[in-house]
């Protein structure tokens, strides 16, 4: 049976979900507050799929609506992707937990806000969740899953068993946590990262080499657990026997918060790129993680 | 003219080294104490080659010496892989200086002790820096070099433009710091980690999920700098404008050198496969480190 999916706010987050959904073989029914971005939706998605080499006939499946009722009409998943206001959120969740069918799911692609935050008191609050994705969802495939305390397991069960149905990659948190996990990773290595730069030890391009032709290659194939299993011959207990003194140490003088300066963003802005290329390299960005995505998939094949 | 390379202990590092000088033409002379490993360097340097996809043509130009003075013979650069012992290195750089000739540079692969604690008070010190690869080198072409004090700037110079030369990814340091740039990122990702697994979170398995099929990829390609240069319209400055203060939030509540616990890592060591499978697991993390290196220069030629 085909499935039907609604996708709520049509903004990059929002556009590219709408390809992950489609491609997948998904009814796909769109909605955007604003009416001008509804007219544009089915160009903005043909771009999208040139961009990434997603095939744009996928796109047939797509359809825009003018109201948020007849967007949801039928929808067993909802995945809203609106501006990360939480007063917004609340309205718009209120709204939905009335117009849509009770079995539904309604999944916001939040990065900052937790579901407790703008579900807590509606009647379906039980059925509501965080799917948060990277940007851009149909070149990076992770999901990250978190439940509120009212979200119920078979909520959880039918949303993990939904992303690997369309080849995302699910990402099951048992609790809320401010930042989910992706960003407190990516929270601590920025902290460390500009306080480096600001040091002076590294440049932001030495930085960034270190990275994406290092560490970033090795957790691109197996994670930081699945690293360290194998730096050691005894695997991650011996590792951590080894090692894991000397790498507290250093996570106990690494940088927080306190890194974050505008000297450091100052330091990094002459380094990079201006304001006037990024969406230029947004694109190219997305092209190359289209291909990467489609080497380690392939490469993943052939190992298996 | 053809560089003469000396390779100074021949463990997984040091053959891998080999390797890497070899296939971008240098005559490479190895050497290692145990009598036992130089016997079979030439199989195992012939093996290192089959599982990454190097032409195992290349390695006549590899040649194994039986003691060090012959090994240092014309070599201009000396890349020493020995045990992270201090005393070890003590005594071997000291020999080294005085048998090198007084233009070789004396790079050591260490990952945990800077050069000024093995190299401080030599003639020669200038001329002694650390090129720390990451495991293995032959397919992860990350170099950081650090040099000590004492080291002086043309070394650094020298030491870059070889390091280029070979098609290796030089990162210089402007001076010591514990863990290099690597290790600290690398450290700090293993703390909150290890944190949110023994929270019970998230599965050491969506851990991994989170940073492969997520964050690991943008870093792949563009390192954390780049990546944040991009994810918001104005740039890094405007990004660090509207998601520092939330980074800096997420940093301040990371965990720390507390959650390098036993119990951390016996839920990580139950959810992967145990100290047997290494080997096997090894072998496949180079070939598939490979491909990706393969794929990464094939797709960076391609958008140049």
């Amino acid at each position: 049976m085909t499935r039907t999916i609604a996708v709520i706010g049509c903004g990059l987050i929002g556009r590219a979900w709408a390809v992950v959904f489609a491609r997948a073989g998904c009814n796909v029914r769109l909605w955007d507050p604003v009416p001008e971005v509804r007219d544009a939706l089915p160009g903005l998605l043909e771009a999208t799929c040139q961009v990434s080499g997603d095939d744009p006939a996928d796109m047939s499946r797509a359809h825009v609506f003018d109201t948020l009722e007849e967007t949801l009409a039928g929808a067993e998943w909802v995945q809203e992707s609106g501006p990360e206001k939480i007063e917004v959120k609340r309205a718009l969740y209120a709204q939905m937990d009335i117009i849509a069918a009770p079995e539904a799911i309604l999944a916001s692609s939040s990065s900052a806000l937790v579901a407790s935050s703008f579900a807590g008191g509606l009647v379906g609050s039980g059925r509501v969740l965080v799917a948060h994705p990277v940007n851009p969802p149909h070149v990076i495939p992770v999901v990250e899953l978190c439940p509120s305390p009212d979200t119920r397991p078979d909520v959880m069960d039918r949303a993990e068993a939904l992303m690997r149905a369309i080849s995302q990659v699910p990402v099951r948190m048992t609790r809320e946590i401010d930042g989910f996990v992706l960003n407190r990773l990516q929270a601590v290595v920025l902290a460390e990262a500009l306080s480096l730069i600001e040091q002076g030890i590294v440049t932001p391009q030495g930085l960034d080499d270190t990275m994406c032709h290092g560490l970033g290659r090795r957790w691109t194939l197996m994670g930081p657990m699945a690293t360290i299993n194998l730096n050691a011959p005894g695997g991650v207990v011996d590792y951590l026997d080894r090692y894991g003194p000397t790498m507290a140490r250093l996570s106990d003088s690494a940088a927080r918060g306190e890194a974050f300066t505008s000297r450091a963003a100052q330091i990094v802005a002459k380094a990079m790129p201006g304001p006037a290329d990024v969406p230029a390299l947004s694109m190219k960005r997305d092209r190359r993680l289209a291909k990467l995505s489609r080497h380690l998939i392939h490469d993943q094949t052939k190992e298996d």
